[in-house]
Parts: structure tokens; sequence; C-alpha cells
């Protein structure tokens, strides 16, 4: 039996990928670990999460683990609903969809919005998830690059009106990590933000604004583009992965009706009323505002350390990006091949993520890194970034 | 901004379906639920879910709340190989994808097998969640009926046979409940089983397994049809939901590594480490035999007190079949349309789920209705079905 042969065509692309996962580097244990995107040990709510799920199964019994029926559901969502208009965002119930973290919402309005002609825009690089989930669907996906106020609006304006001119296929949407960018930890500038949306409204596409990292700012967070858009033309991503804990998988969507309807038709997961009853009971005994606060100061100071140490132990011509919040410090190494350095890392027991895997052209990231200042602490990092220095030096001899 | 303008062709049916959850009946709180397929609310182990967590956060603290790091999930991954294996479909590990339930199991499945011009063939009546999964992806939907022996594969053989002739495309898989059917209750023969089997090698195409009720036979559980598949035609997807608790959605796919692989590329939500790690530590502290011969007696019992007060207070021209497992008495009232009868059953306080929605075409299930025997106690059924009586003979005056 040829398994392929039952496949559609636009499907076919998923079988000659590599097997899943393979990007993610087996870490050695030990080593310090500055390649993942996980929160603070110290800072994910462990103790906070067992009492929460003890407090809603004394009071709830048996009802958050039937396929509906806790009342802590539409308390999530209401809080979801809260927290976006504190942002500038205020939002309807139905305004809302609680995903499986910002990932199932990236997926949901690829799938609903693209089809293998549709035409898709990101930052170049991007979130790798991301990149992933776009080609699942469709081989045409543009990238633009980013500089340090984030997405180059000038570029992505003359493709649109390149495009225009010749007659191609508009794209669908702009997929944009806007705050605290992932990987570069750039944030877009208020200038270009208004520019994304004025380009939208005049090539008629939608604005999928992937908002992770929005709320992690080291002084303060950016206005969202979805706060700035007068026009419906955003479709709004969050998550809780990573300001509570990713493992729980708490994320939202928050556009128009017509598109959350049309995404929940295609969300057949259905509701996770565990997860999202024990993360309302959390919600509830925590004071939101005060642990950003607490995430910010750990993760400002972390990055500090990261930053200066990256002035101490790595080469003159390294360049960084200085980032605003986030969890993340993307680095160019001028003529040394990242992933060849990674064993090397590996073995002097310090992690990073290739910059390769945040492009669409591969090729383009031979040069980067991503470094994650949120994982450790601060010892860890001077150390991490000694032994980084170390094998950089080496594969310079 | 014209919303519908932006979504691919094959989308745009989302857009015209009622709103989500419409065909839920809002049920008053204090009526006898007979329409949900829940399982006893006395069954759920919520007291060992709470112990559970609190395991599970105190030897393992932050790692079940990242992305990954709990070595709790490859144990989840590892109880549900054995499990196969036990139930005489031995997998490895490559074989098996965990899934939210067996919902996203499904459309996983859909996703990667189904494209607008695929044909897809399901039992009719069938889970009506299924149905809406395939609606998503393709218009072509043949339907075969069902009987007491379950899926009628002589009518299955002729329209092949008949697809064949004429140069229709041909099904790419057929979607069964072979056991314990839902909504049906009934149990697919052993020869029928070994014909669906032929005819997927005669006809190539692909069997869709879900075995969501497998393992609840009141006697015994017959052999899956994975179990007896010795040409990779079978895709099998299985749940806990039934078996222990449907908020904490847990599923799994067992399939060719190859098809495993695809799935994997489509499933965006990523791993769900804590409700997975949870499940995991739940399972090391069950008698998972001994709480199947629980439920096995609880669901029986009950059926019988349904089945005989069916008997006792239903009209003589009403028809149901008699379930060897599972959750559900599938009943025909000849004359009565089931979805008016409703509206009067929930004044008189008891619940059910009329047929039209387990459908293609809903005219089909006007005089069947669903009954659930899993959630309530005896006395709950017992007033239940008395209800439901009184209310039939007054339409019927």
């Amino acid at each position: 039996m040829n398994a392929e042969s039952f496949f559609p065509k636009n499907i076919k692309a998923a079988l000659h990928n590599n097997p899943p996962g393979e990007w993610i580097p087996s870490v050695p244990t030990n080593a310090i670990r500055l390649h993942s995107g996980y929160p603070a040990p110290q800072l994910v709510p462990s103790k906070e999460l067992k009492e929460a799920v003890a407090q809603l199964l004394d009071e709830e019994n048996d009802l958050p683990l039937h396929y509906i029926g806790s009342p802590r559901i539409d308390k999530l969502k209401e809080w979801v609903r809260l927290r976006q208009g504190v942002r500038g965002m205020p939002a309807k119930v139905e305004e809302l969809l609680i995903t499986a973290g910002a990932c199932q919402g990236i997926d949901l309005i690829a799938r609903i919005f693209l089809d293998k002609d549709a035409v898709v825009v990101v930052e170049s690089p991007t979130y790798m998830e991301a990149l992933e989930i776009f080609q699942n669907y469709t081989d045409q996906i543009i990238t633009v690059p980013i500089d340090k106020n984030g997405l180059h609006t000038e570029h992505l304006a003359k493709m649109l009106a390149e495009r225009k001119q010749i007659g191609l296929t508009m794209p669908s949407f702009l997929y944009t990590i806007p705050t605290f960018h992932n990987p570069t930890g750039t944030t877009m500038s208020e200038d270009r933000r208004g520019h994304v949306l004025e380009l939208a409204e005049e090539y008629d596409f939608l604005v999928l604004e992937d908002d992770a990292y929005g709320e992690l700012g080291f002084t303060d967070n950016p206005n969202t583009l979805k706060s700035m858009d007068t026009k419906d033309r955003v479709l709004y991503v969050g998550s809780l992965s990573k300001v509570v804990a990713p493992g729980m998988r708490i994320g939202w969507v928050h556009a128009t009706v017509k598109f959350i309807h049309a995404l929940f038709w295609f969300k057949k997961d259905l509701e996770h009323p565990f997860a999202q009853a024990t993360m309302a009971t959390l919600l509830e005994n925590t004071d939101f505002t005060s642990r950003l606060q607490t995430l910010s100061k750990n993760y400002k100071e972390k990055c500090q350390v990261m930053l200066d140490a990256l002035e101490k132990y790595l080469p003159e011509d390294a360049e960084w990006f200085v980032p605003g919040g986030g969890y993340f410090v993307w680095v160019k190494l001028p003529g040394i091949d990242t992933e060849k350095l990674l064993t090397d890392a590996m073995k002097e027991g310090v992690s990073f993520l290739p910059g390769k895997y945040f492009f669409l052209d591969q090729t383009e990231g031979i040069e980067y890194l991503r470094l994650s200042f949120s994982y450790e602490n601060e010892e860890g990092i001077l150390k991490g970034i000694q032994k980084l220095g170390k094998v950089v030096s080496s594969s310079l001899n």
C-alpha cells in the first residue's frame, strides 16, 4: 500500500519534511539552557496551580471533568475579556475564542484563511512554529525584513505595490509579532504600526497580530495593533504561556464575531474544561498586575546580565538588538555557521537556537542565533555567555 | 469590509451554518439529563485527580508546566502503547499520537486525507461531531445505513461497486464506530468487520475506527477492526473520555508511522503537558482493569433499568436496539417529531437528544431520539423514562 496516494496534493509536502521535532537540539541535562523559550522555573506558579486544582475540584467536584459544565469556563473568558479591555482592546464575549495557546489560534486562522493559492506575508525572521503552520497550507509565503524598529513597512509597501502592478495574487494576511518579537526581541515603532494598518486597508488584507510577549515590557508595553485598529483588520492572538505557564495551553483569539464563529467550527478539539477551569481558579487568586511586575523585573535584570556578558565575551564584530521586553536576544556572529557552533557549544555545556530555523530560506539565518534570558538565573546566564564566548573564539581560530 | 471575501471557497460553508453549539438543548438545571454523553458523576475520579495533580507537582515542580520536559508525557504514551497491546493492537511508540480527545484525532485525519474533491463514507446515523468535522472539508459525504449488527456492509459493497462502475471518485476513507456505536448502541458483527476490511482492500480506501466506547462492554468487548487489520488499512482513534474523564481531553491515534508523522505536522496545538502528565500520574495510581469492571457493572445495570422502563412506559410501536455496552439507547417513535417532543420533555423535566442531529439528511432522524444511561443514577433513569412516556402519550393524543 502506497501511503502517499491517499493524501490530497497540498498535503504531500508534510510527508517530505524532517521528522517532527528534529530541529530541537537534544540538550544535555546539565547544560545551561539558553535555547528554551521557557519562563523562569521559579516564576511558574506550580504551588498556586496545585492549590487551584484542589480548590476547583473541592468546589465543583466532577463539573470541570465533563465536556462542559464548569462555570469557570465562562469566568476564564470573562477574565480575558476584561484583560483585553484594560489593554485598550474592548471585546464582547462573542469576539473571543479560547484556544490551546497562541499556536492553535494561529493554526485556526491559517486554516480558515489559507488555501494552496493563498499568499501570506511574514516577518523575516519569524516564529518557527508559525512558519511551519503556514507551510502546511500554502507555498506562497512572502518574507519582509525586520530591523531594530520591527517590520520594515517600506519594504512591505514596495512589495505590495509591485504585486498589484504585475497583477499577482495579493496577500490574505500579514503575520506579525509587533511587540518583543520572537526571535529578534525588537518592537515595531508606533509609526510603522500605523503604516501597517494603512497598508492593510489600502491593499485589503488582514493582520494577524501575535502578542504572546506583549505584556512583558521592561519599562512599558506599546499599544497593540488591535487597539489602533478602527477597520476590523486585525485578528489578535494572545496567550498565557509566557506570563503564567505554557504547559497549561491557554491562549485566545480576539476578532470579529463572524471570524470567531468560523474559527469555532474548525476548532474540533472541543473545550479543555479542566485546563481552562484550573486557569480560571488560579487567576481568581492572582494579583495579575503584581505578577507582571515581578516577571518584568526578573526578565529585565537577566536581560541586562546577558547584554553585559555579550559585550564582554563575544568578538567585537558580533551584533545584537537591545530588547525592550520579552524573552530573547538575537545575535549575529559574522562568518560563523551557528548550526555548527551549536555542536561545540553543547559539548561546552551551553545551548542556543541556530538562526536558520527562523527563516523561510534557512541559508539567511546561518550567522544568527537566538538566546533566551527567560529560563536561567543570572549566574547561569553569565556562565552560559562565557561558554558561548569560548566556543565562538575557538571556532574563529 | 466584506468578511466573506477573505475565505477560500471551500471554507465559506462554515459561515452559513448555525451558530456554534446551537444544537445543544439548553437543559434546565433540575431536569433529568438523558441527553448527555457524560460519564456518571460518581465514577469521574475527581478526588484521585486532585491527588494526582498534587503528587505530580510535588514530584516534578515546574516541569509539566513548560512546553516539554515532564517525563510523564512519555509515560502516558507508553501506557497507551501497552493498552493497545493488551487489546490485540501491538503498537510502536512512533505509531501513536496523543490527541485532545478522539475528536482531535478525527479532525486531524480529516485534515490530512480530505480536500474538497474527496469522498468520505459514514454510518447513518453517526456521531454528530464527526459529521461536522467532515463537512468542514468536503461536501461529498456518503451514508450507509446501520442495523442491529452495525454498519450494513452489503449496502457499502453495492455502493462501492456502483461508484466504480460509473467512474465516480472512490472514497478516501470510511468512518465507523464499530463497537457500542454512538448514537445507536449497536455493535458490528465479526463477519461484517471482516467484510469491511475486505472492501477496504478491494476498493483501496482507509478505515477510520472510532473506538471511544470499545472497552465499555457489559459482558465482553469485541475485537477491534485495528486488531484484525493485516494490511495497514485501519486508522484507530481511542479516548479516555468515556472511561476516565472527558474534561481531561486525552485521546490518541494509532496508525502507521508515515500517517502519524503527517498528523503530527498538522497538530499545532502542541503537547498538553499538564493534562497529559496529570493523566499519566492518575493512571499510575489506577487499577485500570478494576476501573473498567466498575464502569461496566454500573452502566450495564443502568442500561437494564432504562430498557425495562422503556418497555413499560413507551407506546407499543416504539422500537430500540438493545446495546451490548457503551452509553446509549437509540429509540424510534413512529409518527413523532422528536425535536418538537423535546420542548415538552424539557418542560416535564427530562432531556434527550433528537435523532436529527445524527443524520447528514436530518429529515431521516425525525422519529428517532438518543437516550443516555451513563450520567443519571437508576432512580433518575426510571423517573426520566416515566416522564418521557408521559410526554410521548400526550403528543399522541
